[in-house]
């Protein structure tokens, strides 16, 4: 199987190496900015392209579009004429963005990519979508070759998953960060609370978080409650934050 | 060095284990409830005690006092007389609750525990505090024992630090819980989520979380934005979580 990639962003970077690992030939990639192209395609032994029609017979069977959200169906536009499958790895996105291109689908990776940090792409689980039974084989045949989690998910349930991955990913984050703020404010070091992270995460990969829910609020511990809002009184933005999810967590008890 | 223990929930327990598995021994175990100083005894070769007072003079140099946080105080006056250190585990409480005894420490662990999950002591942030120089060795001595990261915290110092373990642990745990529930209503299972979990806690052991921020209110995607919360219409609750959180995350780019 040949795989050409439009973009050289985190995801495309990091589906670009999986797929080059697995021995599965990288044909083409073009970029915005030809020169990120050709850093990518040095990495993967693929050939950097400097428009997108170059794409169109360069004998891939697969063309991945990991680009902005906004600019995918204007990308796709420009390989009209293609035979192979063209699919985006938005989790956001319609299948049906790309409805002019001849089979289409989407190759969604479940995971938060950074450039500067490696992962182990088996464990990412990857979501797939096609126009065709053709299509679904030939993704689910790609995914399986970089990961063990493969998922067929449609794009109605795509755009919850999309969502749940804001709460689980992008909102903890936050919070790591008001936490690492408020430690460095009393000059402790954010290793002090690394820990505790991590254990967090660790615990909800065998249990329901509901099960494992902890701290003053699951307690109903009015005083500490107090105590911290007390703490917070400097800083309205994270004390509403408090006030809210506490009150969420009260509830959920 | 001998330590008795008051208590017998997730912390005493997790304590008391580690302790006995580094071959330090516990002498005594107190609890409210007999039976589960009897349980917990057994596990690590301890005497449970029906009295507070039978600690006394059990021989042990070191009292550690792991109970729900407003009935540190009441407990550990029945120490009164006690000659070796009398130290609670409380991350909100301060260290002065226990001035009517004659030396007095805080041993509090930066963690989550359940009961049900195993962990790594070595791992756990313990943070020390004493009432005199000899009780700082004392406990420091101890802490170095069963975990390789002890830290000095004053009690100030310590409540933000509680606080901010509230940030980086209980809110991140409530917020896996929504994502759940998403995925629930959609049929999807949690499983699906996991990895995104793990590695969003992953990626902050090395980086700060401020410089690891993705998502759509981290890019100021508006459009992502408004289909989320669209999806979020029927439930109020998570629909003000998503404005407020995304809201900060959008001022602090």
């Amino acid at each position: 199987m040949k795989v050409s990639i439009i973009g050289s962003g985190n995801v495309a970077s990091h589906i670009a190496k999986a797929l080059h690992h697995q021995k599965v030939v990288v044909q083409s990639i073009w970029s915005r900015h030809f020169e990120n192209a050709k850093d990518l395609a040095h990495k993967v032994d693929a050939k950097a392209v400097a428009i997108i029609p170059e794409i169109i017979n360069d004998g891939s069977d697969l063309v991945i579009i990991s680009v902005k959200d906004d600019v995918i169906a204007e990308l796709a536009q420009q390989l009209v004429g293609y035979k192979g499958i063209v699919a985006h790895t938005s989790g956001a996105v319609d299948l049906n963005v790309l409805n002019n291109n001849e089979q289409f689908g989407v190759f969604y990776p479940l995971q938060t990519f950074s450039k500067q940090t490696e992962l182990n792409f088996a464990e990412v689980p990857v979501c797939i979508e096609a126009s065709n039974e053709e299509g679904s084989t030939i993704l689910n045949q790609l995914a399986t070759k970089i990961t063990k989690n493969v998922y067929t998910v449609n794009s109605e349930k795509r755009k919850t998953l999309h969502l749940a991955a804001v709460f689980a990913c992008n909102f903890p984050n936050y919070l790591y960060g008001v936490a690492q703020q408020l430690l460095a404010k009393d000059g402790l070091d954010f290793e002090i609370i690394r820990p505790l992270i991590k254990e967090t995460a660790h615990k909800v990969q065998h249990a329901f978080p509901a099960n494992v829910q902890t701290g003053p609020a699951a307690r109903n511990d009015t005083h500490t409650l107090g105590k911290h809002e007390g703490l917070l009184q400097d800083n309205p933005n994270w004390l509403a934050i408090y006030k809210l999810l506490s009150e969420q967590i009260k509830k959920s008890k």
